[in-house]
């Protein structure tokens, strides 16, 4: 492999992320240990002592790095200067990346303890075992680690580098915006690298330039003023878990698969016919993208693939319910409140705020007249889509193919990183989404992990980003 | 008031109950400090010596009495046999209640601990605040209480007594029939006195004569083979939360508020006219029913009074349901698998295996191919009715008549005792359902109750029905 960047000798750098990716390793490990779950308050404390270990670990590489505070969890912000001018003006870059983890209930399902991370060894490869393995702890190291080695080895960077690693990005990340829009002189920079996204199966390296949006909603429905005996009230009196059911199916059609609030699918286009073949042809199937899951038949809207679906279809979720008893045993209780927290995704063209009101009319348009309804809003953002001329995309996609032997090719997601949006609205820069976790990582649930390959070449691909974008003339322009 | 029945001078007894109505208060808060929650697994000491409490009571009062092994939760049996014979056939009442409790959760909302009893006075007169209170330590302690005053008055009880106490009433009951069954003949008798049911509103004495049977279900959808991220699987993997609740929300007709299982209302008929009529006249209003627990609009079928639907129309109810994240903020996951509890209350004529299988069969038609369910069957048990005629019916009205004032009445009840029937097929004997509950008790719920004059006129009336059953020579006969 060429290890060659427009003529710069890559090859000490890449030979230094192999021969201490023990010592990578490591750190990861101790950045993993902290139970960082930023939407359980009793973890506040783990917030902050993950992002004082993370202000630690830049500084020691030798960033001006600082704890900032926020209305929530703090963010971590770093900066190096150390790159060399003389040459001209040089591109700036602002990494992007967060320390919080999602909580880790089930419990019982974790094979070992969640922040008590390993190394797993089996025939299908080594994979890096805990909480936040994918999501984004070992992605934020693999552009932590580059940095180091870079600087290790030629004492600075080749373009100007900056940093800010949020706290709250699955707690609804209330507090980014805000911070980016106080901070836009000392954030702004060329182009946002956010590493939170993933690879093509088969370990094809991918730029993910289309992703959903998200509204999140907590409905809670109150009938009686009491816990009722089913027995004795039963039939009579409003059973807030029958209407709760009711209303949470009747989001979607059933046959067509569509959701059915009025004006949701409002300003939603299919994608061009050529991006459409495009994805045909490099994306899995619905049998290989349901199959290990351990499901074959598609759900959700007809006349698109699987795949379609998460990239460029807007859909509902429900994401949990609760209400009533369920311990042990059986409760013939019929009770005063029911609980759902919901989640839509959505696609270019579709209004936060909008389709927000769309569903709370919807509920509100069930309710009897003795029932009430509490809505908590949860996240709310826009799809954001990057533009396929994009800058440093061309640079970034040939630095990955060099990296991983094979092409990279652009991708969609179905997930939401509000982050796109709020960098293009706060500082008005494009964002480039690198990551290297795969669709098996078991992000949000129970043994999550990382390939060890996905940590160690992608560091080796940061290394490889950065040089190539330091050189772009058209990028640093 | 008339103290003499058939001759036999009550005055000394009931001054006695009125007069040592502080210890009894005593002795049941002693009973009522033991957690003895029948379907949590950590409570079956608790259980165990809730039953040796009692024992040890009914010993202490002149009792043989025993505690019994089953596959579960023991028996309490006690037998007296001091009535004196010289008379001639002495009638023989089997008394049934049970020790056990509901479970307590949600704990936030009890205002004081459920296990630690207290008498509450305000405005709305006194009442006993515990778990169990009502349902049914409370109830068991009045005709324990009531025979503790006969002995100790009279050295002697006016007829023979069995009693038989279980510790699964809340729990599925499965332990019962084969105990009756395998212990026929030392507990058959004359009747059956089951205090476990209530009075009307506003204080009328009742006996329940029509009661509703049960189907208690607990089903899992399972989708995934584990939890996945919303925003990569959503729309094209199956959400068990959401297939859940279109199956929960098609069990109902939304419009008739019937339900459409095919065969439901097989072989159910409406009371003839007289009854119907004359549960109107005594029977709340929807206003008077609904009103208490804060609501307005009934629910449920239309065609009937919210009192009718409950005392003699069979209907289907979500007591849990449980999946997803439920926790603090908010989690964008797509879970693995779905719970619900359900259960169906059944009249007469209406087949707890038949109802059992339709809901099975209307489930898994509703599941994809690639889903799987599991069914846990809780308790199944037909409605019963008590003959108008039956045994001593005429003799305990008219001793309620007399304790509290005014003419008692006969009742249905929305509530399922399977032991009625589980006594009429084991034992081949009728039951006279006596309680002294309220609509208000918050039987299953936060902060349950029983009023202390419930407490105290149902030891009265104890005293009252056992010395007109005794000289009810139709019933002895």
């Amino acid at each position: 492999m060429d290890e060659m960047t427009n003529g710069r000798d890559l090859a000490p750098v890449l030979d230094r992320v192999d021969r201490t990716l023990e010592a990578s390793l490591e750190r990861l490990f101790d950045f993993l240990r902290i139970p960082s779950i930023s939407a359980q308050p009793a973890h506040a404390g783990d917030c902050r002592r993950a992002a004082e270990w993370l202000r630690d670990e830049l500084a020691a590489i030798g960033l001006e790095a600082s704890v900032r505070e926020t209305a929530g969890h703090p963010m971590v912000v770093a900066h190096d200067r150390t790159a060399d001018k003389s040459a001209g003006r040089l591109p700036h870059v602002l990494f992007y990346g967060h320390y919080d983890v999602q909580p880790v209930d089930p419990l019982e399902l974790w094979e070992t303890s969640p922040f008590d991370p390993r190394v797993v060894r089996d025939e299908a490869g080594a994979r890096i075992v805990a909480r936040g393995a994918s999501d984004d702890k070992g992605q934020v190291m693999t552009f932590v680690e580059a940095l180091r080695a870079l600087k290790a080895e030629y004492g600075a960077l080749p373009l100007r580098v900056s940093l800010v690693i949020e706290g709250e990005e699955e707690s609804g990340g209330a507090n980014l915006l805000p911070f980016l829009k106080a901070n836009r002189d000392e954030l702004r920079a060329d182009v946002a690298l956010i590493c939170d996204t993933g690879m093509l199966d088969g370990g094809v390296p991918a730029i993910t330039t289309a992703l959903r949006g998200m509204v999140g909603e907590e409905i809670t429905i109150h009938c009686a003023n009491r816990d009722l005996h089913s027995g004795i009230y039963g039939n009579a009196a409003r059973n807030p878990l029958e209407l709760l059911s009711w209303i949470l199916a009747s989001v979607r059609d059933h046959d067509s698969g569509r959701v059915v609030l009025p004006g949701f699918y409002d300003g939603v286009q299919d994608p061009p016919a050529e991006v459409r073949d495009q994805w045909r042809a490099i994306a899995p199937s619905d049998a290989e993208f349901l199959g290990p899951v351990g499901l074959s038949v598609p759900a959700g809207e007809r006349g698109y693939t699987a795949v379609e679906q998460t990239w460029c279809r807007p859909t509902f979720e429900i994401n949990g319910i609760s209400g009533g008893y369920a311990g042990d045993g059986f409760k013939t209780v019929l009770p005063a409140q029911a609980s759902a927290k919901v989640s839509f995704r959505l696609v270019s063209g579709q209004d936060p705020v909008r389709i927000r009101e769309a569903f709370r009319a919807h509920v509100r348009a069930m309710l009897p007249a003795d029932c009430t309804v509490e809505f908590v809003g949860h996240g709310g953002s826009s799809a954001s889509v990057v533009p396929a001329d994009g800058p440093g995309l061309g640079a970034t996609l040939a630095a990955l193919g060099e990296e991983w032997g094979r092409p990279a090719v652009t991708i969609g997601s179905g997930g939401s990183i509000p982050v796109v949006s709020e960098v293009r609205q706060a500082l008005d820069m494009d964002s480039l989404l690198v990551g290297f976790a795969r669709d098996d990582d078991r992000i949000h649930s129970p043994n999550e992990k990382y390939d060890l390959v996905s940590f160690h070449k992608g560091i080796r691909s940061w290394v490889r980003v950065l040089e190539a974008l330091a050189r772009d003339r058209r990028f640093a322009g």
